[in-house]
């Protein structure tokens, strides 16, 4: 059964963006510390049309969620984000962008498509699950997304990179009131980060 | 040079106690979750009179700031309840009181004095420094005491025991907005509770 999995890296203080955050500066102030470690691993430099980059327990954390998914979930802001990545965005897959705008599906080179779903999480995942077949359906965010996912109780897996920073403010992942029954089901201890897998029980 | 450690467990949403906490219920509504793995561990137990328990590496986790105590730091609210712990408390060493409140010295059996510092944490990391000779001093809580010690750059390290359950409301480890340059020291991967230790930089 292909599972719905949420991926994000979140500072050891909670947060998955920096203070002051807007289109130009999405991360917000200090933000991009986040992500420092990723664009370091071979895989996510691959998979962005980069070369070399290290291999190792990182790159092949970096590479699990994205391995195995056969479509992607977008809150609107991460689109417009993803939009501004040019004609050829990394995804090469179905994705699902969750929007109040009505809009026709976009369609970019190498495989990445934007169908926009205006009623809700729910119809956004079942076309993202038919889309994605036999593969996993990743949430990759924002915050926001993520939590309404885990409120409908509609994740299966959270990914989480626990990045060793005190941001001290910004875009707190668990922001809302959300209480579910989670399991840990795996860790990997990379040199930078740790990779803490979670099971949401059914 | 000993050492000044903070060790407190944390849900994965970031809080270490859950809602509507009181001297009653001082670790709120759900709370005690976060003890749970830690009472069930030989290590907890006998430094609490109790026999038997989990052997293994959640309970050398549990001991590893504990057995290189040589003094132990207390916000008045911790105090508060250690009081309510009769008389002979566990901690068996000096522990520091920080506290508006002018009091004498409180001995109790087995070892544990409580002094009552009411001139800020530096002088109570003094103290304790002082009581503990060549072993680590251990600041003990709550939250507010430990980002005290952050803020002012008096911690030498961080162990976070990340227990995967999510509270959804409580009180935050990190409610304040600070921001200091940590490093990833170790990681113990054990089957319920994911411990994490953080160097602070110098």
């Amino acid at each position: 059964m292909p599972r719905v999995i949420a991926e994000i890296s979140m500072s050891l203080d909670g947060f998955i963006a920096g203070p002051n955050d807007s289109l130009e500066h999405p991360i917000g102030e200090g933000g991009d510390r986040l992500h420092e470690w990723v664009v370091k691993q071979a895989s996510w430099r691959e998979h962005h049309g980069l070369e070399g980059g290290e291999t190792g327990a990182a790159s092949e954390a970096a590479d699990e969620v994205w391995k195995n998914t056969g479509a992607t979930i977008l809150g609107k802001r991460m689109f417009d984000l993803a939009e501004g990545w040019g004609d050829e965005p990394p995804f090469r897959r179905p994705v699902f962008v969750l929007t109040h705008e009505k809009r026709e599906p976009l369609v970019k080179k190498g495989g990445t498509t934007f169908t926009f779903v205006n009623d809700g999480v729910e119809r956004a995942l079942e076309q993202a699950r038919a889309a994605a077949g036999d593969n996993d359906v990743a949430v990759a965010g924002g915050a926001n997304t993520i939590q309404q996912f885990i409120k409908a109780g509609l994740l299966d897996e959270l990914q989480i990179h626990l990045v060793p920073i005190l941001l001290g403010d910004g875009k707190r992942l668990f922001s809302q009131s959300t209480t579910r029954e989670i399991e840990l089901q795996k860790v990997v201890d990379s040199p930078d980060v740790t990779h803490l897998r979670y099971r949401f029980a059914k």
